[in-house]
């Protein structure tokens, strides 16, 4: 009744942006991301019969109850799945995520979770069925399972049975790098959830939006398939910009970023003009994300970290699918 | 067959944002200025039937044939119109626009050079159509003929006779004042005119942004009669930021934005949550220009000169339009 899983976070290259349910967490539109070697979560489950309520310890420290309701809630979720809906359990979780990093713990924490739970109550369930139970934890969560380039496909079913992740080509398919610019300056003042309702609901750029990822996702799974840096790049880039363009067109408008997101991506630019291939990409918030080859990573890490307002910069490979410890 | 004008540069509220005819200067959609009292141009033009071709000193240099051939290409439809060919001219300018303020002196340029040309053939010519005649100058200098809140009405005909400008508020009808930031960074790589052809020509957003016009325009003529700042404001800030989306959605995609500019629109954010009324609109350029109130220019200028990257801040009330020294 005990399992221990790992999952790596990954990050979009075309983005989840909007759900068309909430509850069920079912996007608006597909998106494809690349699983990250460099930051993960080990997350064990241990499911007991003398437990009366489920006991989650996030890196070392007993969290106190009422503060882990959305890993009860998906608990309560994968319990429901198996027919057991009266086993608790003790979640042991460990993040290797910086939070500086400006990327969530929340896609490689919940499909840790998802995995570990599902093993350790025996479920035999295949990776498309723990990919769509995953999404019901956290949307992104579910592109974790896989390792490499993945597609989440939206699908069109009320139920969400034909919404979940499949792999497009593995990690070792070709050595893409990302570097995460870790900036001086604190978050401040950024709606994640909040911001992406309020988008679906209000932006006059929205189905603009929606009606350009057909495109953007064949042009990007061909750039994969054929390895062609500078066409993936620029597919990714511009699908990034057109999702922060959609909060601009929002009532009220608003923006993610900051005044060291704008000097990070004209410096990715000023590169790139200067022949070192180099993409950028930016999640519902300030941090950006930079692609790159392995032959430029010297240059490209000391060029960022030279940026006044950077702090670090953290680079990863790219990396596996869940795997069990 | 000598006269002197005087014009005012002017700032969009609701940004002009693309062509439908680039040779009549003829634009995709309506838009609304405020004519402001600190920049403007002084324009003599002295007809003489001794010159074989035209003379242009600009802020009293002589500038050298071949460098002012919009100026001569301007004169020329003049002179077409007055049915005057072969009069050559001595056109004396000089601006009163601060380059760093991030105005382009084509508008109060054109707008003066202009009124004076046609004052100085003696053509019995009204506001209207010295507004028709200075658009096919540049664009938005047709706006600068009067003075206050004006609209420049696009028009439908192929021939361009339907788009001009009105006037909508004069100069005494509000006093609402601007301020223009100048940055410490000299601007570069940006684009004006072919990143507003770019835009219309491949933008994901840009139908979104034309669909959008009418409601705007309704909302902030609504707002100017009724002198209510935080509807103008909200309306203005939320158009710029529309206009601005457009250019994430280019193919490629680009933005006309500084770090610098990031960060005077999160302070403009942070002063009205702090309870002083501002809002902020950005032209094809980096600078940032903001709206206010005479009772918080202090304080607005002051919090303004306070933020890293900024030089200085200029501020001006709403101006007059075209007069005759």
């Amino acid at each position: 009744m005990k399992a221990t899983a790992k999952a790596h976070t990954n990050i979009a290259l075309i983005k989840y942006w909007g759900k068309r349910d909430e509850s069920l967490i079912l996007p608006m539109n597909s998106s494809l991301s690349l699983t990250l070697d460099g930051f993960y979560t080990t997350t064990s489950v241990e499911f007991r019969t003398e437990l009366t309520k489920d006991q989650f310890y996030l890196n070392g420290e007993a969290v106190v109850d009422g503060q882990f309701d959305r890993v009860t809630g998906f608990l309560n979720l994968i319990r429901s799945f198996a027919g057991k809906d009266n086993f608790f359990a003790t979640v042991n979780s460990t993040n290797h995520v910086p939070t500086a990093a400006g990327f969530a713990s929340s896609a490689s924490g919940f499909a840790a979770l998802a995995a570990a739970a599902v093993k350790a109550l025996g479920l035999p369930v295949d990776e498309t069925v723990l990919s769509r139970l995953t999404r019901q934890g956290s949307g992104s969560a579910c592109r974790s399972i896989y390792g490499g380039f993945v597609e989440w496909e939206k699908g069109s079913k009320a139920d969400g049975t034909d919404s979940y992740a499949v792999p497009i080509a593995p990690a070792d398919h070709w050595d893409i790098r990302v570097a995460a610019v870790v900036l001086s300056s604190k978050a401040k003042k950024v709606l994640s959830r909040e911001g992406m309702k309020r988008t679906v609901d209000t932006s006059a750029f929205y189905s603009s939006w929606i009606d350009g990822i057909p495109h953007d996702m064949d042009q990007i799974k061909d750039g994969i398939r054929t390895k062609d840096f500078e066409k993936v790049g620029k597919i990714a880039e511009a699908n990034c910009l057109k999702m922060h363009a959609t909060t601009l067109g929002a009532n009220p408008p608003f923006s993610y970023w900051h005044d060291t997101t704008m000097a990070v991506m004209h410096a990715v630019r000023e590169l790139r003009e200067n022949g070192i291939p180099a993409y950028f990409t930016i999640d519902a918030g300030p941090n950006v994300k930079v692609l790159y080859l392995p032959e430029n990573e010297q240059i490209l890490k000391q060029s960022l970290r030279d940026i006044p307002g950077v702090h670090d910069v953290i680079s990863s490979k790219a990396g596996q699918g869940i795997s069990y410890l």
